[in-house]
């Protein structure tokens, strides 16, 4: 393979190194006018008026955009149907939006926004994952509860019965701020024959496009979106884009003109979504070797004000809740609250990162009660190749679970590492193993399909277009690699066009590490047409048979005679004997055999496996934790980019680390307090670990060249890796994220005081 | 069918009678700059010093371009590599461009760009097509010859010696400048990795980006070129943007800003291309009834300063020379000589008005020295199905030449006409007819392919792409009803993209009749694919074999049972079972067999016909000639939008009853005198002759429905029918147009001195 499997640089580097790259703030339109939303302020309650006669009269004032001028339907819920475009009647969080102030300039439009008067009737706001469950007082929604799944198989009791241990634990983790560096933007452009273009800061420009369409009350064709490159996403502009691009095309189609909106990072804060915060209940039965027997796990999460993709989170929880391991008894309850807090969502992830900490941290508290090593305990419990997962699917290709833990292992030094020591400074050593489910999985696979376009130009150079998006993970580039593969193209002459609903088929969602594979796949289909031209063309060139010609890397060989010719020349060819130069491919997931009922079977066509090890210092004085070092094992099936592997692992250890040890998020009365960057400890450079990225090849049948995504499965394991170190290092359970130095403190605190320990765990009744 | 051979509305018309529709001198970017050429001011001669003193300091400068700048090749010809793309040594017209400067502001630029001190050395200019023709001292090329065609069959010395009646003339034909109502303009913007993209008001995407990326060295991929709304073109803006865009390219690509240029209209009438002065001599034998039975015609004609598409002009001048008559002894020479005039080039026709104007204008002297109704006359001659034209193609599907002729004749009462009367108001009647072979022809078929693209989208309205461009012509609300009739869709669903290079493969340039049937072929290419999963999840949904569906106007229907659903639910379930949704189609022109060196053959795959009969009005004391009507018969095989055909023949008798009558070009010393609407006199609403347009339907085999262009073919007869018509009324042979109220008056003198009739005229030897 030519371009495959190497270090490749970014293709879309260097207009963001040198500060070119247009994103969306930096679009200027002529006539172009500024949108900002008017914001709750109250976490709950009716609206009872709209006071506009301050900014009526304001200069710079355009326009108002209130609920009743949306022509469609005012609904923006990406899979429930509960969240209003604009809040006319109920406001449920603070950060909703009640309408959409249209002024002359960006600071006009905020300040406008900022005197609009509401008034309302206060309802007791639902502010804790506690309350919501309750559901005592009024209900945010119909129900309290946004949603629940479960996946249950074998007979629970029965396990826990044959139990020589049973072992409890409960695990919380909190919310998590995307803080994508660039805040929420859009840009929409009416045209001048009715339709409507957005560019924005998105990953799902075809979710963008379903929710314009719905807001405006207009034909999908007749709205073009455009995927503007992106400061950062992380599912963050998964659905939330579909709401700003909505409001701002409602506003642009009733003032005539180009509207911008740009949130500043306050309300990005406040008003976007979020990751679920976890509360899981882990119960698991043992055998005296330490053979999972049983699991009943319960799995909470605070949805917010609004269900956006708490489903797609509460699904995948449940069936990944027991991760890697073969469970025959399991009973897995999933749940999402609704809460009077801004709306958690899509984050990398999708719930995955919340359960690993959950299994991982109660297969470390089994391992402490039975004595065994962390690592020999879960290669005692992986799946391997012909063993069905615990939610009820076999699986033939995942030698990759037990390949990643011994390479982790090996590599780390894991077996040769010293006790934690006593003094100030502590090191532990953790351990986290996980699986991931590629794709949409069996509520999406129906819709889990995406398209790819090349087109060979007359010297031989090519354009890609694809439906998914470069959200900073480096589709752009495995894309560029990808179709110079296929085609047989120089990888400098690949052009990858703009993510563009125009472009290809709606092709879903750019989630759930779907690019390699949709993608890759929908290459290898259109490129089989392409090269179907080109061989037969060549081979007249060469006066060979077609079958006999070797196309890769731009030049055009007869295998036999060795004869040569530059691609240019095959591609002039074509052109001049009127070939058909484009093809259009197209890739769906196959069909899932899957019981929604139990949530047993087929969930998802691929999974990608990893495990990591961590090594921690933890200072007794002051209860930081510094991480050293995190051995990341990833088994990808085929790495298509070197380089952009080692950075999607390197940027979610940091993501991860800031999860779980200084990202706070902090709210009182439904206001996020942490709003900034002085507030919201992202990690820094200077915090980062070493990362050491270890990468496993275990052909996907499914993949294009045998590649699996690595975008989301590098961050699960990382939060519960560290908190196992942290554990190790300190002697005492850590259990809740994130593991800020008051924690540690009182963690070390209550560990002089005798509470150090089996606080969790029981003792089965036989055995 | 659903929507074709209706009258639809332009489905681009509310944004252009609003003004809303965004021209590219309304693009406004961030960052932008401006840039305007420095033009050379004589006619020929060498440059011996650029002196940039005087700009350089000046507010506002920023850059200048020369030609030492360009990074790719100093070259812009389309067809021969004559023409600089700027000039560094020699320059050949007033009007030639040296450099480019780029300001901060439109008028800086313009300002500066005229400061800029060029000095020449200044060479004998060539300055008429006889200095030309007699290539006497220094040449502007290698040869003074741009370009020559012949086509020649049977023995026309021995068709001359069996005539009864030898006639000869000599016909003249002028400059004709597009004035297209918006100037040439277009905007570079570099793009953050590399490439470039290009907006323009242009005809020919795909022939900018070969020029831009030629320019700058850069693979075709990394240049992506989009039409924008033209406000007018006809030709003059299929080769004279890619001058344009390349030079603004390679300024955008030093500044490293985007980059607009829009000429004025002194300028852009200087320096772009015009329709070729014909000079044409027809010596053409006949028997006593009229049958033709030798031609040997001289086509000469003025290329200006470089070749352009000379070349095409002449070939398609040489194989139409005769019209659509049946002559078996011919000899054809077409030849282009250079001068130091502004370039022709492409217009409207393509050289068909010219040669129309010589082979009607001989049919009227035969008839008059035979005394043989012009209508009857012609109907001896036309070629009729089986028949083999005088470029020695056999046609089996020409039955329109005779329709079009016998249906003007009976609908415009011709054989009830009056004489023309003596008194100071005359009226006089003109016939004419012609043919016009669709698309590139012989020389060009290899790249005669055209692509579309199709993309349903889940609420079942579509979005259409497509490789050729509306300059005005309805492309885009012809593309639309096609899309709609071949997929079933709704019209009011179909959303055609902006022409865009990075939408289909090449499709080569949008002129020549060609988007009609290549890409309405395409469309029904695309359209098969994505009409097969239709009907196949539509089987599934009705409970029917996919082949007893009907899919149309939005309506899917099993035929057996009659029961129907709306598309949107066939589009929304296509969607949720991975369907793809969409195809590319491609269409390419059937290979021509052709002989070049004798310019027989194949030379199109596909004809159209017409007759026009004009009635004009002379006042002989004034000499201005009013055209009351003109009936125009079309065979384009189907009318696809009626009211656009209509368009087409009302736009097509106007721009030609300013070429017949009132434009004018004039020129001192290579200097145009006539660079405005004051001066250049264009027919306006007030002298606009009444139209009415037949269409005759005799179906084209290779056409979409049986579809053929009528773009060009609608001004092709206009001014010859005029012609005919003036001279009918004067009973004077008026064989120079335009046909100015001097030149009437002169040509009344004349006849009053008794030059009148048969002065060109010369009889045969024999019978």
């Amino acid at each position: 393979m030519s371009y495959l499997g190497r270090s490749i640089k970014r293709v879309d580097g260097l207009g963001k190194v040198t500060g070119r790259t247009p994103y969306t703030p930096d679009l200027v339109l002529p006539g172009m006018v500024h949108a900002y939303p008017v914001f709750s302020n109250i976490p709950f309650g009716r609206i009872t008026a709209i006071d506009l006669a301050a900014i009526k009269e304001a200069p710079g004032f355009i326009a108002i955009i209130l609920a009743a001028d949306i022509p469609g339907e005012n609904q923006v819920g990406v899979i429930v149907h509960d969240q209003p475009l604009l809040a006319d009647e109920v406001v449920r969080y603070v950060g909703d939006t009640i309408g959409l102030v249209v002024a002359e300039t960006a600071t006009d439009a905020h300040a406008l926004a900022e005197l609009v008067q509401v008034k309302y009737e206060e309802y007791e706001p639902v502010l804790s994952m506690e309350a919501g469950r309750a559901g005592r007082g009024r209900l945010l929604h119909e129900s309290n509860i946004a949603c629940s799944h479960r996946s249950v198989r074998g007979d629970v009791e029965a396990g826990f019965s044959s139990s020589d241990l049973v072992v409890e634990g409960t695990f919380t983790t909190p919310h998590q701020e995307h803080f994508y560096l660039e805040p929420q933007s859009c840009l929409a452009i009416p045209e001048s024959e009715g339709g409507i273009t957005i560019h924005g800061s998105l990953q799902c420009p075809y979710y963008v496009q379903r929710a314009v369409g719905g807001a405006l009350g207009m034909s999908l064709a007749r709205v073009r979106v455009v995927a503007a490159p992106l400061g950062g996403a992380f599912g963050g502009k998964e659905d939330v884009p579909s709401e700003l691009c909505a409001r701002a095309a409602v506003a642009a189609m009733l003032v005539g003109r180009p509207v911008k909106m740009v949130y500043d990072r306050r309300d990005d804060v406040q008003m976007t979504s979020k990751r679920h915060p976890f509360e899981m209940h882990y119960k698991v039965g043992v055998n005296r070797d330490g053979r999972l027997l049983a699991a009943d796990v319960l799995l909470e999460s605070n949805a917010g004000a609004y269900a956006t993709l708490s489903s797609v989170v509460s699904y995948r929880a449940a069936i990944q809740a027991l991760g890697p391991y073969r469970v025959e008894n399991v009973r897995a309850i999933s749940r999402a609250y609704y809460t009077n807090l801004p709306p958690s969502g899509a984050f990398r992830g999708f719930g995955a990162p919340q359960v690993c900490f959950g299994h991982e941290r109660i297969m470390d508290h089994i391992a402490a009660e039975l004595g065994i090593d962390p690592v020999e305990l879960r290669l005692m419990n992986l799946i391997r190749p012909g063993d069905i997962t615990s939610s009820g699917q076999r699986l033939d290709h995942c030698a990759g679970a037990e390949k990643t833990l011994t390479k982790a292992r090996s590599t780390s030094g894991w077996l040769k590492r010293l006790p934690a020591g006593a003094g100030r400074y502590r090191e532990g050593w953790g351990v986290a193993t996980c699986l991931y489910g590629n794709g949409l999985g069996a509520a999406g696979w129906r819709m889990d399909g995406a398209g790819a376009r090349l087109q060979l130009l007359r010297d031989g150079s090519l354009e890609v277009a694809y439906g998914l998006t470069d959200m900073g993970q480096g589709a752009i580039t495995v894309v560029a690699q990808m179709s110079a593969e296929a085609v047989g193209v120089e990888l400098s002459q690949v052009r990858v066009l703009p993510t563009d609903t125009a472009n290809v088929p709606d092709s879903g969602p750019s989630v759930a590490s779907r690019n390699v594979v949709l993608t890759g796949n929908a290459i290898l289909d259109a490129a089989e047409d392409l090269r179907n031209e080109m061989t037969s063309t060549a081979g007249q060139l060469l006066k060979c048979p077609p079958e006999q010609v070797e196309i890769e890397a731009g030049r055009v060989r007869d295998l036999q005679s060795g004869r040569e010719i530059p691609l240019a020349e095959l591609a002039e060819q074509m052109f001049v004997t009127n070939r058909s130069m484009g093809a259009l491919g197209w890739w769906h997931a196959p069909p899932l055999d899957f019981d929604a009922d139990r949530g047993q079977g087929e969930a998802y066509f691929a999974y990608s496996f990893a495990a990591q090890i961590a090594r921690v210092k933890v200072d007794t004085l002051t209860g930081l934790v510094e991480v050293l070092k995190v051995w990341a094992a990833h088994d990808l099936g085929k790495a298509i980019n070197v380089a952009g592997v080692e950075g999607q692992v390197e940027g979610a250890v940091s993501q991860a680390m800031g999860w779980a040890l200084t990202e706070d998020l902090r709210m009182t009365d439904g206001r996020v307090d942490t709003v900034n960057f002085s507030t919201y400890l992202l990690p820094t450079f200077t915090d980062m670990a070493a990362v050491e990225t270890i990468i496993i090849e275990e052909p996907e049948p499914l993949g294009p060249w045998g590649a699996r995504g690595v975008g989301e499965p590098a961050i699960i394991p990382v939060a519960a890796a560290i908190a196992n170190a942290v554990s190790d290092a300190l002697g005492v359970p850590v259990d809740d994220l994130p593991i800020t130095p008051e924690k540690v403190l009182a963690l070390l605190d209550k560990a002089d005081n005798g509470g150090l320990g089996t606080g969790t765990t029981a003792i089965g009744s036989h055995g």
